[in-house]
């Protein structure tokens, strides 16, 4: 394993993106946020993802140029169109913009319609987080896991993101709406590991821990069994109304060609109700109260992880693959 | 099991109500509300809880004469305290308060502090979408559900509520964070059946299908595990953070003195986005897709059962039990 300077990745990555066709600026922040969820240690959205991620500017399905446009202002909710530009700068964008309306009406909503792959959704709650306001979003995504009760994949896995700002620490939670994503999947085989609970259907129909009959069956289990599949369904309908983008349906289920995707980004603004500090004092009593007395702070809240590992990565290096690394040098 | 006419249930329920105290309008709501959701099929939350109800006015934690009123206005964002007011009522008029600031702003949410238990947290969700807006809207609870990783129940169960109006039948998926209710484990347990999946953890900390080994050790899981348990974390998180109400851990272990806790309603109004019947083709064309040659219908979406059984109760009377009955009428 390598580990790379934040700063070398970033300029690398830049100097890639130039190269592709975007200027200068946007070229640094799609960089940036790329070397961010690497060095947060979500390797599969960032470095590792990053050569598919060219490919699919190679292929069309991201135009490099596009910015979001407004499409229809109504007080704090507006809609947006994404122009099928690079999904991360969109998203970034979208989530500045639900930002700014709360800071003028409380809350503030972005749909985004016809937009690409956001790759870590994180990014956009770790934004909100760091300017002071609850952020939430989520994503549709192509469809990618089967309805409670389906055989077939009709439903996206559709990630939702909650940050909360907090002094010590934002709480982000990033979750799929699958157990497992295919990369977890891929993870888990390749270390000749169980899952550590059932994760999806084998092709007899049962449920199973092993991921290569999950894999071959492609019947992931969705989080909570009928719950999740009711909260993913939700999730897409309300971001293709929204937005008045696709829905999961309509989106192709092939990860170089899904693009046209809808978002949804919601910010509340603490400020508006009272000193930051009585919203922290909040925040930081629930988490205290919640790891009081566990026995070796077995109980972790979302996000608890990552700045150690930012920390970590900032200072040593940015682990990477050195076969992804020589990859992404070449491009 | 008896079936009582849904005329019959509302005016016994509104004229008890006025026993206690409520003025008549107020009881005839909070009369209505219980009997729609007995008449939607959730019995748990309908008459069955009445007695409780009713328990919890006669001990003080409901007050009934108290309303809502505002603390803090912010544009399309507010803060309101219920005063410990009857919970249903509290939360329909939040509701309907979100809805109207969604008509001037696109998009409203009001934080409500101090209320007192929602009962069926779909009966809001049912009128976000009967107004044709998107509803969202979510509580805290009693410390009732461990977090992934602990033993001692320190989050809620949090229910969250998400709909969406639809011309053949609103979508409304109204889902605690465990996978099981107390009040399922009991009903499985009543039935001698196990549970279809996991439900929990036996006190050994083994996870079980067994009802009465998760209801011994008080470990019922969240949903998706891991996943469950940070989405609870953070939903209370958010409640207590905009209404600057009490979190979980504030409030009293104690069905009958659970009181105090916070809410929240989100309400987004389709119509400031463009013609109605252009969101209702979009969730529509959703549904069909979903269910589209799926064998013996076995695909439904949330809330698809509600309207047949709301039909059915209304026809032929609402099923009661014959006991419970017998006790309201006591009252």
């Amino acid at each position: 394993m390598l580990r790379i300077a934040y700063r070398e990745m970033h300029e690398t990555l830049t100097r890639i993106l130039i190269q592709y066709g975007f200027n200068s600026d946007r070229a640094a922040t799609c960089a940036r946020l790329f070397t961010e969820t690497t060095c947060d240690g979500v390797y599969s959205h960032g470095l590792n993802r990053f050569p598919r991620f060219i490919k699919t500017i190679a292929n069309g399905s991201v135009l490099v140029e596009a910015v979001p446009f407004p499409v229809l202002r109504c007080g704090a909710l507006e809609r947006w169109d994404g122009g099928r530009g690079p999904g991360n700068l969109n998203a970034y964008q979208s989530m500045e913009r639900a930002i700014e309306l709360s800071r003028k009406f409380g809350v503030g909503c972005v749909a985004l319609a016809n937009t690409n792959h956001w790759m870590r959704g994180g990014s956009y709650g770790w934004q909100a987080a760091d300017a002071g306001v609850i952020g939430i979003c989520w994503t549709n995504t192509m469809p990618n896991l089967p309805a409670w009760g389906a055989t077939e994949p009709r439903l996206g896995n559709n990630p939702l993101v909650i940050a909360i700002p907090r002094t010590g620490g934002h709480v982000v939670l990033d979750m799929a709406m699958s157990q497992f994503s295919y990369g977890a999947l891929a993870s888990y085989r390749a270390a000749g590991s169980l899952l550590p609970v059932e994760g999806g259907f084998d092709t007899d129909g049962n449920l199973t821990r092993d991921p290569a009959a999950i894999e071959r069956s492609q019947r992931p289990l969705p989080i909570g069994y009928w719950k999740g599949s009711g909260l993913s369904l939700t999730l897409d309908m309300i971001a293709a109304m929204l937005s008045g983008g696709l829905a999961t349906y309509q989106i192709q289920a092939d990860e170089l060609r899904e693009t046209g995707i809808s978002q949804i980004f919601l910010a509340f603004n603490l400020v508006s109700l009272g000193p930051a500090e009585d919203s922290m004092t909040i925040s930081e009593q629930i988490l205290e109260h919640l790891q009081a007395n566990t026995a070796g702070n077995d109980v972790r809240y979302p996000g608890e992880k990552i700045l150690k590992t930012r920390a970590e990565n900032r200072l040593l290096g940015i682990p990477a693959d050195p076969a992804i690394w020589a990859e992404v040098q070449k491009l």
